[in-house]
C-alpha cells in the first residue's frame, strides 16, 4: 500500500501572482475542472478577502460538483489587536463557503517585529484564534507557516511556537513555507524531518519557491523528511522564480518513488492537462519543462537518438507515454541521415541513407535553417520541401498576383483588403475580402479563391498563429518567421514561412498549409499510406509547444 | 580560504544539443569571450570529430587570447576494437589543440553490451588507452562517466571499475554524469560521497540533466559530497530537460555557501552576461530563471510590495544588485496604488492615494489590460496613457491618413510601399517610402515625415520588435500585441501597440516610441527631472525580457 502525499495545487493563487497572469472567473472554473479531473487533493483558488473577482468566483464554483479535488480559500490569519470576528477577511473566508481553509501566519520573528510591527505573543494569538474560530466554523484547516525555513534559522524556538500554537488551534496540517527561496536541500530535509519528530500527531506540508533553482528537489528532500503533503503550482508559475512544479512532483513521486498522489490511471494527463492550463493562463509551458514540455523527450544528438532507437531507455530515464508525452527527433544539422531518412522514405521508398538525394535534401534543410526556418515544429513544411526536391509534387495552385492593402482612416468598417489571382489547371479565380488586419485579409482571400476549386478546404482552420521576430536588432526590417497551425477536425499540422515581410511569410506558410491538406486528401482518395501519428515525422503539438 | 568550485560550461558543446539551438562560428567565438571575462574554469566549446563546423571553430579560437578560462574539447573514447592511433575522430582533438580535453565513456554495462556492442573489458580498454594517449600529448584530461548513475545503481562494480582505469589512465578528473537525468538528490549526494572517498585523489566532478527538475540541486548535492567540478551550461540549455544551470549554481556556490568559483569582481555580471549569451544563442531566458531572469526579484503581490519596500530581505533571500539584476514592482490589479502612486506622482506630483484620478487610472489600467495591452515590461507607454489622462500631454504630432501597399509581383525592388501625412503644429508634411514589409514601409515613413520637424529622432533606432499573438486561436484574425524597445543611444525605452491589424499595432508603438522620446527631449531642454532609473517606472530591460 502506497504512502499518500497530498497534493495542494496553488496555481489560482500564488500561481496568479506570477507576472503577466491575470485569470477571469470563467479561466478559474476551467481550471478547477482541469485539477480535479486530474485528481490533485487540494486546489487553492483564491484570497477572498483581497480580490472582489475571487468573491465572485468562490460564488460561481458552487455549480461544480468536484469529484475528487477539496477547494481551499486562501486568507491571512486576523489582523493584529482586533478580535476575528471584527476581521473582515476572516469572514470572507466563511462567505466563500469552502470545504478547506489554508491561514498563513508569520514563523519569522523578524516579520512579527518589523513588517507587521507587532508582538511575539500577539502574532501566536493571531494565529492560534483564526485557526481555532474556522475549526469551530467546521473548516479543515492548512496552516502556512510563512518564511518558516529562515525563520527557523534566526529563531528555532520561536518557529517552533508558531506550529505548536497552530497545532493547538487545530490546524490539520502544518505546511513550512521557504517563502524567499532561498533553502538548501538538506537544511529542507533537516528541518522538516525535526518538525515531524516534534508534531508527530500532525500532517506536515511543504511549500516552496524556486528562487535558488530547487524548490522541486528542496520539496522531495521534505518529503524525505516525513512531510506528506505538498504545495506548488501546477506549471510552476508564481512570485518572482515561481513556486514548486506540480507536474514535476507528481511523476517524481510517484512514478519514481512509488507514493499515491492522483489516481494512477489519470498520471497519462499529466501533459495534457499542463497544456491545458497553460493555454488558459495564456502562457507558454518551457519545451524543456520536465516530463511535460514539448521537449522534455525530445532527441538531437546523432549518439542520443541512435541510442533510443536501440533501446528507449539508454537516453530516457521513463516512457514519454506514461505521462502522455511523446517521444521526438529533432531534425537538425546535427541530426544526420539517421533522423531524416525515415521522413524521406516516406515520400520515396528507394531512397537510403546513401542515395545522393539524401545529402542534398539534409544540404537544402541546412540552407533553409541558415535562412531562418526551422522545421522543428513545421514538420509539414518540410514535407513540402521534401517533395518539391524529389519531384513528388504537383502543385495545386498558382498564386498570380495579390495586392493587400491597409488605409487609415479606413473607407468603411475595415482598414484591410486583399486582392488576390489564383490559377488552377489552367482556370483562373480572381477575388478580393476584407480582413481586420493584412494578413487576415490575405488568408481569407486565399481561401476564398480557393474554396471555388476546392471545397474540402472549408473545413480547414487555423489554430494558432506565431510570428518570431529573427534578428530582432533590424526592428521593423527584421526577418520574421511565421509559424501557423491549421486543422481540418482530424489532424493538426503545421507550416511555417520567412521573410522580412510578415505579410509574405504569411502567405508561405498559409500556402503550404493548404498544399498540406490538398495532398492528404489526395493520398486518402487514393487509400493512401497511414498518415497517423508517426513520431519521426510529424509533431501533431497542441497548445504547448517550443 | 574558500574551497575552489571549478566551473565547466558546456553551453557550447551540450548546450548546442538543445532544440531550436544553432552555433555559428562566429556565435561561438562570441560567447567563449563572454565566458572567458566572467572567468569560469572550463569552456567546452565543441566536438571536432563529429562536426566539421567545429573543426573551422578551434582554428578560429586560436585569435582569442583567453584571460582565465580554458579551452576543452570534446569527444569519445576511441572506437571499439581499433588503436587510439587509428581513430580519426581522436585525432581530431589533437588537432583541435586545446589546453584541456573532455573524453566520454561508458559507465553503464547495459550501454556496452547492447548500445555500443562491445565487452565489457574492451570498454576499460577504450577509456584508459584514450586517456593515456591524451596525458602523453600533454593534454589536461576531463573524464566523463556517462551514465554514471544508472550504471552505479545497476553494477556498482563495472561503473567504479570504469573511474579506475580512467584514474590509471591519468584523468585529472572524474565527472560522474547523469545522462539521463533521473537521478534524486540524495543519492547522488550518497554516490558521489562513495567516488570521492575511494579516489581521494582525483578531482570528482558532477554533471546534470534536468529531466526530474533536479539539476541543480543534484550538483549541490554532490559538492556537499566531496565534488569539486561542477558541469553544466551556462542558461540551462541543454538535450531534452537542459542541463545543470550554471548562472544559478554559481551564485548558489559562492553567494549562498561561500565557494570559489568566479572571480568575485565579476559576480554582478552574472545576469548581463546571460542576457548576451541568450542573445548570441537566439532564445530568451524565461522571466522566472534563478538569480537572472527579468523577473526572478519581481514582486506582485500586495503584501510582498509592502513588505519588500519596508525591508527587501523580507521576501528577497538576496540582493539582486549583487548578480547585477533589478528589483521590480509588477504593475496589474492587484498591485494597487501602492504599486502605481509613485509612476503617477512621478507625472503629477500633487496626486495622492486617495486621490479620485488615482483611482480612475488604475481603473484605465484594468480595462487596458482586458483589451490585450500589458505594461509590464512597456512602461513608457503607461507614462503616455497617465500623461493623457491627466492633462499632461501635448501631442507633438498628428497622423492624418496612411496608406500601407503590398504587392506581389512587385514592380520593383521592394514589395511594400507606404504613404502618410502628418500635421505638426498646424503644418502637414506627406511622404512616401518602400520597405521590406508593410510594418517597416510604415515606420521608415512615419520617421521620415517626422523627421523633417523633429531632428532629434534621428539618433532614434528600434532595438527590437516583439509579436505576440493573443488569442491564437483565432489564427489570422487574432489580436496581437507589438513590443518594440527603441534607444537614442543613451536610454533604452519600450512602448506598446494592441490590435487585431498588425500594421496598426506596430504604428501604436512606433508612435509611442517617438512621443516619449520627443517628451524626454523637451524635459531635458527644460533642465527637467532626472529621468535616471527609477525601479519603480521603468524598466530598461536589455536583451533578456518577460
Amino acid at each position: 500500500m502506497s504512502h499518500q502525499v497530498k497534493i495542494f495545487d496553488s496555481s489560482l493563487r500564488d500561481g496568479a501572482q506570477a507576472g503577466g497572469v491575470s485569470f477571469s472567473v470563467e479561466d478559474k472554473l476551467k481550471i478547477v475542472k482541469s485539477l480535479d479531473r486530474l485528481g490533485v487533493s487540494y486546489i487553492e483558488a483564491g484570497n477572498p478577502g483581497s480580490n472582489f473577482k475571487d468573491l465572485e468566483f468562490f460564488k460561481r464554483v458552487k455549480e461544480i460538483n468536484l469529484k475528487t479535488s477539496k477547494l481551499t480559500a486562501f486568507g491571512s490569519t486576523r489582523r493584529k489587536n482586533i478580535s476575528v470576528k471584527e476581521d473582515e477577511n476572516v469572514q470572507s473566508l466563511l462567505t466563500a463557503n469552502t470545504e478547506v481553509v489554508a491561514i498563513f501566519g508569520k514563523a519569522w520573528d523578524f516579520h512579527v517585529t518589523d513588517i507587521i510591527k507587532t508582538s511575539l505573543e500577539e502574532n501566536l494569538r493571531m494565529i492560534e484564534e483564526t485557526i481555532r474560530f474556522l475549526k469551530e466554523k467546521g473548516k479543515e484547516v492548512i496552516f502556512d507557516a510563512e518564511h518558516f525555513f529562515d525563520g527557523y534559522k534566526e529563531n528555532p524556538a520561536y518557529a517552533l511556537a508558531v506550529l505548536k500554537v497552530a497545532r493547538d488551534g487545530g490546524a490539520d496540517c502544518l505546511a513550512l513555507c521557504d517563502t524567499n527561496g532561498g533553502a538548501f536541500p538538506n537544511e529542507v530535509y533537516e528541518v522538516t524531518k525535526k518538525v515531524v519528530e516534534t508534531f508527530p500527531a500532525v500532517s506536515v506540508g511543504i511549500h516552496c519557491h524556486n528562487d535558488c533553482g530547487m524548490a522541486v528537489a528542496n520539496s522531495i528532500m521534505a518529503v524525505e523528511g516525513g512531510a506528506n503533503h505538498v504545495q506548488g503550482t501546477y506549471i510552476g508559475l508564481g512570485e518572482r522564480c515561481g513556486n514548486t512544479n506540480i507536474s514535476t512532483i507528481i511523476p517524481n513521486l510517484q512514478i519514481k518513488k512509488g507514493f499515491f498522489c492522483i489516481p494512477k490511471e489519470n498520471i497519462v494527463n499529466l501533459t495534457a492537462t499542463a497544456r491545458y492550463v497553460a493555454e488558459i493562463t495564456n502562457v507558454t509551458v518551457e519545451a524543456s519543462t520536465p516530463y511535460i514540455g514539448n521537449s522534455a523527450f525530445a532527441h538531437k544528438g546523432g549518439m542520443h537518438i541512435d541510442g533510443v532507437k536501440k533501446a528507449s531507455h539508454s537516453f530516457e530515464h521513463m516512457q514519454p507515454e506514461d505521462v502522455g508525452n511523446k517521444r521526438r527527433f529533432l531534425m537538425s544539422e546535427v541530426s544526420g541521415k539517421t533522423t531524416i531518412l525515415p521522413m524521406i522514405q516516406k515520400i520515396d521508398k528507394d531512397l537510403t541513407k546513401n542515395s545522393s538525394q539524401t545529402q542534398e535534401l539534409i544540404d537544402e534543410l541546412k540552407r533553409l535553417e541558415h535562412i531562418g526556418y526551422q522545421f522543428e515544429g513545421a514538420e509539414s513544411s518540410f514535407e513540402l520541401v521534401m517533395r518539391k526536391y524529389l519531384g513528388k509534387y504537383k502543385p495545386f495552385f498558382e498564386v498570380n498576383y495579390y495586392k493587400v492593402i491597409e488605409e487609415e482612416p479606413a473607407r468603411n468598417a475595415f482598414s484591410s483588403s486583399a486582392l488576390i489571382k489564383v490559377r488552377v489547371d489552367g482556370k483562373e479565380e480572381m477575388t478580393a475580402t476584407e480582413g481586420n488586419g493584412p494578413v487576415n485579409a490575405l488568408d481569407k482571400a486565399l481561401r476564398k479563391a480557393l474554396e471555388v476549386f476546392y471545397p474540402s478546404l472549408k473545413a480547414v482552420h487555423l489554430t494558432d498563429y506565431k510570428v518570431r521576430v529573427l534578428n530582432a536588432e533590424e526592428a521593423t526590417g527584421a526577418k520574421v518567421r511565421v509559424l501557423i497551425e491549421s486543422t481540418d477536425g482530424k489532424e493538426l499540422w503545421s507550416t511555417v514561412g520567412v521573410s522580412t515581410n510578415i505579410v509574405e511569410a504569411s502567405m508561405i506558410a498559409l500556402a503550404d498549409s493548404i498544399e498540406y491538406k490538398l495532398i492528404k486528401d489526395l493520398e486518402e482518395s487514393e487509400g493512401g499510406e497511414n498518415n497517423g501519428n508517426d513520431d519521426d515525422t510529424k509533431d501533431i503539438s497542441s497548445t504547448c509547444r517550443a
